[in-house]
């Protein structure tokens, strides 16, 4: 079916994507993988959290990792304009019968949870700690010098539905890959903040995350964090690339944390901001909407994810063959 | 004066800055400067206009070329999100009492045309001609490959003035430079769209258009142009740069066209898009604010400016001696 | 067994390698391919001929194209210091029983010519017609913007053969791979003019040209070349790449001409120049000696390459597992 | 007056420059500088003494800083192929009534010093220690990422002589720069190693060391040095640049160390290894040969540079306007 017209009016105003909480089963090794290697910053820290943003923001965190017994993302989370729009959020999942409830985060204001489509969590809040900023302290700078968290990407059994359940919360579609053989969506991209996207799906077992992405200015950064890598230990975390996906036109680099958290690094973007900015459609059959310089993604790469904790998977509704998934 | 507090529900929506339309007095030498040198592509032309758009973009023109017998601004133009917010544009500037007129703008929708506090010509409008992508036709790429326009910079004869009129349109402050000793603003960058500015404000003769900016991804865009200009005879027309700007952290770098008017490319920026994002203050004496490293502009830069066609302009009401200035 | 010690005195001084001359089906379509896409200087042609040069040469060629039934190499070509070196050159293979005589060559001064160890065609001259500069002639610069020739990789039956063949006539190595198990060098890397390599051998059916290399001088020229090669009909032609090798840290491109003669874009290099300068030895179990970021190579790049015009090949005499070739 | 042909069997074989030692008032000062800014790696130090290399140096050291009680430059370093090629240089300056000595330098074979046609103190060494390799020890990069020293830039007061003399040493020249109306040298750039210079000369008060350059791969290793430099205290310290030479095709910068003693951060060169490599003529009016895109030096770069430790200079034979200088 085709993408749904975009809701220009939503019903509250998300800003963007916010932050992750990722639960970690060895809080050292995965500060060290964060801080290090990816050269974000910490914020604040205790023996089970460690609070991290990257060095053009000025709320206190974009990455939260919390020690768990077993790994997994605890939830997502979203700016929205004000504390009105956070009351109206909170009537609208209500409205629709999800559950609702106010949880205390650090650093944050009034916060609210609540689920998906699929029952992945989300948190809304409307206000957080402001930090100096840091981006022209230019001796903090590590790793692949991140500059900002850039969006999300989640395995979802239903690409038609995720696009219809986030265009009515107002997120619109940038790009999008269809099966010419029956319509349906195999994945789409959308944004709220003026980008290619704050999260996108893609055609999964799920739901479940395939991986938070960080925006770095040029390849080069890329370069530096995949030496850095390859001669420090951490080689075997390199899932895939670099390369420049032919979707989003994005300079890529895809890496592993010590759970198996997936990262991309991100690179080159463009902006969204007109609301008639039109979506661009990819044939599933084209190999170059993936990389448009045509080398495969490993298997692993379309198959593996991150579990929301405690929430129960299911497979795609849509199946395809490996080669031209996904 | 402290800057004002920003105004988060405008009395209609601007998106964006979208195009500006310069008045050559040599069409086909702006022509090849435009393309050829600065890699802008052709989208439509006659024998008195050339309309071009960069590389990213879908509207139909971000730069309008038009052969007049004097070099000048015709006007600096708006694209707001939708026709009911254009009328309300229309209605807010008449009942400020401002002159206001519709006006046919090729490949546009209705456009109102007004000025502003100081006289400068605004044009608004709500719908272009969407054309196809080309950001992945690479063959097209030349010059310092423009991805989009960025923003406008103008002399105006107050900055307080300036900031306290646009933002009542919603131009939020992202930086700014205060006069310690006066408590004046001597400088200010406002933006629409998320970035750190759709338009900036620098004390000075006005109202100018100091420059219009186009953005490029990396540092090496503006190497390869200045490497270029050098060597087919346009050495003349580098203003200033390359550099980093204290302010906006951007990697700059100036030139004038062949009638003088003066384009920054501007690579690097940094998202804006929260609304409780808090504005940066620099200092009047602070050298650093102009180029981080330290290397002073030409005096030159300082003072050079293109008029509005038919605007009369008056002196700057704060002064200041030329080491300190702007 | 171990690489034999530098002959620092040879008997005759060989200055670098210099040129190339392939045999191409489809002239038109390899000219396109080496100009438009790669970016060579036409310096001269006619119906059957094409020579080239890159961008800070100022030898008259550094590849020739030769209009030929089926495709091959015709021979490698070397610099050497003076007209005295080329007569000791020319008495130093008959002296050892080689074939020698003497072509004529357009552009060059008297011309000898041999064959390896392996019966692959060389040629020496001592003087090649001298252009003027154009490295700052900038509106020449397209495609990856090559700098110079770099070097030729050969596939040999036997490597330790060729690098103790070689290394008699000066050539050092400056890196290898050993088969621990055996001892066998299973590639070898030497040079000339104090870089990494003027031509490297790899275990393989031989002897057959690998690919001819090309420098340029940062990761971002090689970006642009892949977009280009990507949306301009050559995406079949990208073999392998972009990544960095561990064994002479370049970051590297392999891409296939229309006749299937492999190019290598080499970026980056070190200094050799040092009499008593080590190679570094690399364990043929090793994989990131291959890639240092860990993904391997297709198959195809292993196996393939480019037969000299009318010289028999023969097999590898040390046989290893696709897993760990080469 | 014309440049001398270039002496290509010249009386002892060069190999290259080597290393400087720099005469520093504060060591703990310096030492900083040219680790945590520009990012050499030390390699022994003492109490009066460090020794550093670059980061694809395998000789123990490129620079060597020494405490005293005043800055100066204590002498120039070169590296010669062998003991025999050492003892014949020996002769060669005994030859020419040169003092000669020998002195012991650690970490160094037999190194013998004598002093070039203007008093400057040369030394000369075949052996140094060999450290291992560390160009992939990526997570020690730091700064600029300096890869190798690369040459020394003189003030020289006559530079007819000195090309002279160094000529027949066996420095060739690469490009220079000649007052057209005297025709005399104002300036020129030579080389042993096949690069644009080992050693420059330029006409001014001397002998005294102008600058020593080290190499780095991209004009952004550059910016970031720049960026780092300016928000760690040290924006005093960039003296010129970044920007472009006309000479040489270097993208450079110019930066002061605590001293006073100007290093160069170099990118980009070309090779010149063919004995009939042609010198580039630049005329002293052009100012494309200072700055290729034409922003011109300060006055101070042209002026200012270190003594030689108890030599006398003398003033330039030709004078010039500060127009055209240098």
């Amino acid at each position: 079916m085709p993408i749904p017209a975009p809701v220009l009016t939503p019903p509250f105003n998300i800003l963007r994507l916010s932050h992750v909480e990722f639960g970690v089963t060895d809080l050292a090794a995965s500060r060290k993988f964060y801080t290090d290697i990816l050269g974000l910053q910490v914020t604040d820290e205790d023996a089970d959290t460690v609070y991290m943003r990257a060095m053009e923001e000025r709320g206190h965190h974009c990455l939260i990792l919390k020690k768990k017994p077993e790994a997994g993302i605890d939830y997502l989370s979203y700016k929205v304009f004000s504390e009105e729009e956070l009351d109206k959020a909170a009537a609208y999942f209500e409205g629709m019968g999800k559950p609702v409830s106010w949880v205390e985060r650090p650093y944050q204001g009034r916060t609210m949870r609540t689920e998906d489509c699929f029952g992945a969590p989300m948190e809304f809040y409307f206000k957080m700690d402001r930090l100096a900023p840091i981006h022209q302290k230019y001796e903090l700078y590590r790793g692949v010098k991140p500059l900002r968290i850039d969006h999300f990407n989640c395995f979802v059994p239903n690409v038609d539905t995720a696009v219809e359940w986030y265009g009515k919360l107002g997120f619109r579609v940038t790009e999008y890959t269809e099966d010419a053989e029956t319509g349906n969506l195999w994945a789409a991209w959308t944004h709220r903040k003026g980008g290619v996207h704050d999260i996108a799906f893609t055609n999964g077992t799920g739901p479940r995350l395939h991986h938070t992405a960080f925006w770095v200015p040029t390849p080069l950064n890329i370069i530096d964090l995949l030496d850095l890598m390859a001669t420090t230990g951490y080689v075997g975390n390199i899932e895939r690339g670099p390369g420049r996906h032919g979707i989003s036109n994005a300079f890529f680099l895809y890496i592993l944390d010590p759970d198996g958290h997936q990262i991309e690094i991100y690179c080159s973007d463009y902006q969204t901001v007109d609301p008639d900015h039109e979506a661009i459609k990819w044939d599933l059959k084209d190999p170059q909407r993936q990389t448009l310089w045509g080398s495969p993604a490993p298997r692993s790469w379309f198959e593996h994810g991150s579990v929301f904790t405690g929430v129960d998977t299911r497979p795609a509704d849509l199946k395809a063959s490996p080669i031209i998934a996904p």
